[in-house]
């Protein structure tokens, strides 16, 4: 019997469901941590309140969230050989992939000017009622991305101490910033796309989920993990894109797909918000691809305007069905987590350290695989 | 005859014009290299000209600062013994800081709305211009902030590895970062003190200046240049907050002082910019409590305003005068300067390594050193 599991198929449920407490508290005491002022010197009297706003902030902003990145990580880590040893260094790893989400998605929500996230208000927009003022409470947003960006390498830069291949560790997660943001940026440019060219727009927008999204869902987690259990680095980035980069396509086709077609995963945001904001997506382009002339012209019509109302939403709805691009975009995100299956197979992984990290990955799109 | 210089009063000039080229070119291509793709695949078509042009402003907005900090660092690690033989390792960590300098008044300027940085337009207004969406220019601003700060991080973690105290370098630079994040969130909360209280407001806003602009502009610089000279961690911080805390304060007030009664040191922004957006400052706060009762009156009349005109802002300034606040900002700055040079001697260095640090703090404060 292997040391990850102490009855034959509880295996994966019962690791996850303490890893998912342990998360859960670590983050708050490292947001909190990294969100106070740095030394026990006073804070000024007329900052108080602000301060307190933001701190809160951040620990709100902080919740809700699947944790399925630090949940890969840790099962990464077990599947890798990780030892236990150092349970708490791999744990703020985990933690810190999390928080630089949470730093990513603040921003995130300034330059879209979302009013919503996980179901809350967005942070700006929370700090701009808590301060009565737009412009400050944008501010603050901006600054408190920056903080918990700053918060997440520097967990891993105190985390990675403790671990093997400490130097690899914390430039991994530096280069899965860089890619992020590049990701980020790609993202806002294929918004200002043609859609003449449904081809290039979904083959562009694929390269955009690689940046913006599979780098650190799904490859820095495995990354981080393998380099963290002592595998070397060259290695550890094979595996990590072998596995990661099929899982996070997969991850956020299926995302699209639920905005879109609802589903058991609480998202926190309402149906059809991609569409309403006419957002360029692999489900647009495919629709473009497989509609006829007329259907076509309609939707470009639709995405060319401004805006779009609950009908016109609908009416998209319509058409992604009836073209056959929901369908399309299941195809491929069966086929990206075959992919998926077959590059975990090839790392011949003991079978309950296969099961567990099978698992993990799972997790990244629960409407194929518990369907 | 010291390593350092080759002739008697030269030392200084020869040593700063020199680092300036050095500072200018390196700053440069690390731009370049930490804004591009990271790796050789390719980028898809639609993206090509947004992602040119962040490129290209990344380069933009680096241009044109004065490179106080970086020269700072060169400075101090040449006075605290650093060998030339790290030359490279010591120059991209002086140019690191001008890089995270660059992020953070990129996000500086999205926070305040300003049109204008170091005489150019703002980078997320160039990014507007240049994309012909308000939305998509913020947003790209926004995520060039975060890339740039990225790259600032990477930079230091990958030369430190050269550097004596590597994982220190590496710690003292995150900790910086997250004290200007907090600086800048009490910024923030200091805009919306009240005025009623002047004494409390001028101290908010000196301990304010700590945290925003004595952090990274001249306790860091020194800081990390003595941990790369292999000086242990305790003795880089406690020497770096004594020459650098007053330094940077003086630094702060100089610049503020500036920018109600013009300077030799060319700011890009024009005369009265503070005043015109009701900053509160040290001088507000000093001219404040030194006024009579009508004057308050009228100055908190005039900074209560949501707006003040070209007069108005001219009648702040001869309040700012016929009060006598330039003239304590005068005795401040003097008095931050005296205890900036007895930190200095208090080093003990050598007549010439004294000299070299001294030259690159008086940069920091050329109205008064050079009056």
């Amino acid at each position: 019997m292997c040391s990850y599991c102490t009855e034959d198929n509880l295996e994966g449920m019962c690791i996850t469901d303490d890893n998912r407490l342990a998360i859960e508290s670590r983050i708050a005491s490292l947001v909190c941590e990294w969100s106070t002022m740095p030394t026990h010197r006073p804070i000024p009297p007329s900052c108080h309140a602000v301060l307190d706003a933001v701190i809160s902030q951040a620990l709100s902003s902080s919740e809700g969230g699947k944790r399925l990145r630090a949940l890969l990580a840790l099962a990464a880590y077990a599947s890798f050989g990780g030892t236990s040893s150092q349970h708490e260094a791999i744990l703020d790893i985990a933690c810190a992939l999390e928080v630089f989400q949470t730093a990513a998605l603040v921003h995130d929500d300034i330059i879209d000017d979302s009013d919503l996230r996980r179901g809350k208000p967005s942070a700006h927009r929370a700090l701009e009622q808590n301060t009565g003022s737009v412009t400050v409470g944008r501010g603050l947003g901006v600054m408190l991305g920056d903080l918990l960006a700053t918060a997440g390498i520097g967990i891993v830069n105190q985390a990675a101490r403790e671990l093997a291949n400490a130097s690899e560790v914390t430039t991994a997660f530096l280069t899965m910033q860089h890619e992020v943001e590049i990701g980020q940026i790609l993202d806002l440019a294929v918004e200002q796309a043609p859609l003449d060219d449904a081809k290039a727009l979904a083959s562009s927008s694929l390269e955009v989920f690689r940046w913006k999204t599979a780098s650190y869902t799904t490859i820095a987690p495995i990354e981080l993990a393998m380099l963290s259990a002592g595998i070397p680095a060259t290695q550890a980035r094979r595996t990590a894109l072998s596995i990661g980069e099929p899982l996070g396509l997969a991850f956020q086709l299926e995302d699209d797909l639920i905005d879109v077609i609802g589903s058991s995963r609480t998202s926190g945001k309402p149906v059809g918000g991609d569409i309403r904001e006419g957002k360029r997506t692999v489900l647009l382009a495919d629709a473009l691809e497989l509609a006829d002339t007329p259907e076509r012209d309609e939707l470009i019509t639709l995405f060319r305007a401004q805006t779009r109302n609950e009908a016109q939403v609908h009416r998209v709805i319509e058409l992604f069905t009836s073209t056959g691009a929901i369908e399309r975009s299941r195809q491929r995100i069966a086929h990206l987590w075959d992919q998926t299956l077959e590059a975990i197979a090839s790392c011949e992984l003991e079978h309950c350290q296969q099961n567990i990290l099978t698992e993990a990955c799972a997790g990244f799109v629960p409407d194929l695989t518990r369907r």
